[in-house]
């Protein structure tokens, strides 16, 4: 096995340093589980399976999985893990496809797949990462981790392909933006909160709230990555900024602007979408911060926050709850670590 | 629903047109049951998976499945179809995902996915289609099928990543060609055949026969489709021909080529191969004319139909065999008919 770089089952980033230091077994578990499928692809295609198993994400949809099962015992936990290792297969096939189509050059401060083995692959890849998640989920004893699995698959290709047909569409509105993101991103939260909180035994009730709590952050999330993405720092984030901008992406940052713009300005701003000829990301910003948008926006997030938090109310008493409700704390944190760089 | 053009159920063309319009019932209820699919996927994406069902192929796999059922009553029949439509479904799904790669502008006359609809719509359309493929496999009481569903779709992947690693690549071998069409081509049909066959209830030793039969015919099927590259005529085949020449790939009719031409003459060849600087496509058809690489070419589809007919001969009192025994005649004879335009 090539040894490219330290294992990602560290924790990623100082940020989330203390609540991930809960989940390293678990996490340890799963790059070991992860590791073990690289024999069951064919060899011819095991290196590319590797390096994006190791340029691969923050690992959020698994750590939605363990803490929403958490406190359970074998077998159990190890149902979780694999249940783990389904979602996260799922994300890192979409991840390898969204950045064909972004054109990004870096994922995790590395060339992506499409960069480093060119465009071909990167489609084939994907493809394979999903085919063999769907596998590990027919390894369980019944269908419906397999039915659940490809249905949030489908409803995630659906909302990229959404977003990409109103790409320069500057007709989206809000809830068009809160359709998109439900699919593409809500949808492999609630999944993994889904599966974590029922393969681990809890009643219909929480498992119900869990997978609510999951789709609202799966919401703030893309706000915040929506905000990240004209609002964040290139090397903190791990990747290229801006892309959505360049791409005619039309998120909340803009939706908002759009709103508080002036008639005059609004119609050269959808102008500028409508033909896609983008002003530098600078430009944008500047025109964001004039108009407030920044705490508009992180203001949807807090909106979303809450809700999440709201779900899990009647629950506090399940060992899953207070570890849930960290996330929440963690992700408000990184969007006011955004707002310092907005004030500087 | 929108009414582009004849339904797909009609027999594609004239040679296939006896065979196949004793499948016209179960094509026709294939037919009714993809439609019926489309209510599954989201109303964003209706258009392009419609679209991609009219465009869709010549249902070589669901025949497949059909004759390898052949016989079969109710309830069985109806899960033949339910079968028919997961492997037409991923095989749906790699064809738009191959026409992005091959840059192929045409496919049964029409524009393909990734000309009407953009490359990352196409993308994203291949992979909700292999997601709604293992969907309907998860839809029968087992997991079986799911699993060899999802395994044969990361094989057929893995062979078009070898081949697309290879590109520009003139050391390939024979033995590197067998395995790329045996990954990428006969392990669809080779699933095909077994899940008719199991869905039917057939013994174990007549499962295997069909599906080493289909094995061999999917071989015999691809050699055959890169023979057809070099030596078709676009209007009749339906698709661009030449694809492979500029797009680098090394098939059999180039490797016997490779192998017959005096030393020069060779190394020039592999200049050409390795600096992906390819000739115009009649110049390569006349030096394989000049060389007999079609006859030879030919000789390997007829081997490879030898083998597929003599593991079904301990079968011949099974339904099915006679069916799938004329699927090789059929195949046979489209390879005469390529040789026709050979002798012009």
């Amino acid at each position: 096995m090539i040894d490219r770089r330290a294992p990602n089952a560290d924790p990623p980033r100082s940020g989330f340093a203390d609540l991930f230091l809960r989940l390293q077994p678990q996490m340890r578990e799963l790059d070991r589980f992860l590791r073990s499928q690289l024999s069951a692809f064919e060899p011819e295609i095991r290196d590319p399976v590797e390096y994006c198993l190791d340029v691969s994400g923050k690992r959020i949809r698994p750590a939605l999985v363990f803490f929403s099962g958490w406190g359970v015992a074998e077998p159990m936990a190890s149902e979780l893990v694999r249940a783990a290792a389904v979602v996260e297969m799922v994300h890192l096939a979409t991840l390898v496809h969204d950045d064909i189509m972004d054109g990004a050059d870096l994922r995790r401060n590395q060339p992506t797949v499409a960069r480093r083995y060119g465009v071909d692959v990167a489609v084939l890849l994907g493809d394979a990462l999903l085919a063999h998640a769907v596998n590990v989920a027919a390894q369980f004893p019944s269908t419906e981790i397999c039915r659940v699995v490809s249905d949030a698959t489908r409803k995630v290709c659906a909302g990229e392909i959404a977003q990409t047909l109103r790409r320069g569409d500057a007709a989206i509105t809000m809830a068009d933006y809160r359709r998109i993101i439900g699919l593409k991103t809500a949808e492999l939260f609630r999944l993994s909160c889904m599966l974590g909180s029922r393969l681990a035994g809890f009643e219909d009730g929480f498992v119900e709230a869990a997978s609510g709590f999951g789709r609202r952050l799966g919401s703030a999330y893309q706000i915040y990555d929506d905000l990240a993405d004209f609002f964040g720092e290139e090397k903190r984030i791990g990747k290229t900024l801006g892309t959505d901008l360049s791409g005619g992406k039309v998120t909340l940052p803009t939706l908002v602007l759009l709103d508080r713009l002036p008639d005059k300005e609004r119609d050269e701003l959808i102008g500028e979408i409508r033909e896609q000829r983008s002003p530098s990301l600078e430009r944008r910003r500047a025109l964001m911060n004039a108009h407030g948008v920044f705490p508009a926006v992180a203001d949807e997030v807090r909106v979303e926050l809450g809700a999440a938090a709201a779900l899990l109310a009647p629950w506090a008493h399940r060992e899953p709850s207070p570890m849930l409700l960290q996330l929440l704390d963690l992700l408000q944190s990184q969007v006011n670590s955004l707002s310092a760089g907005v004030a500087a």
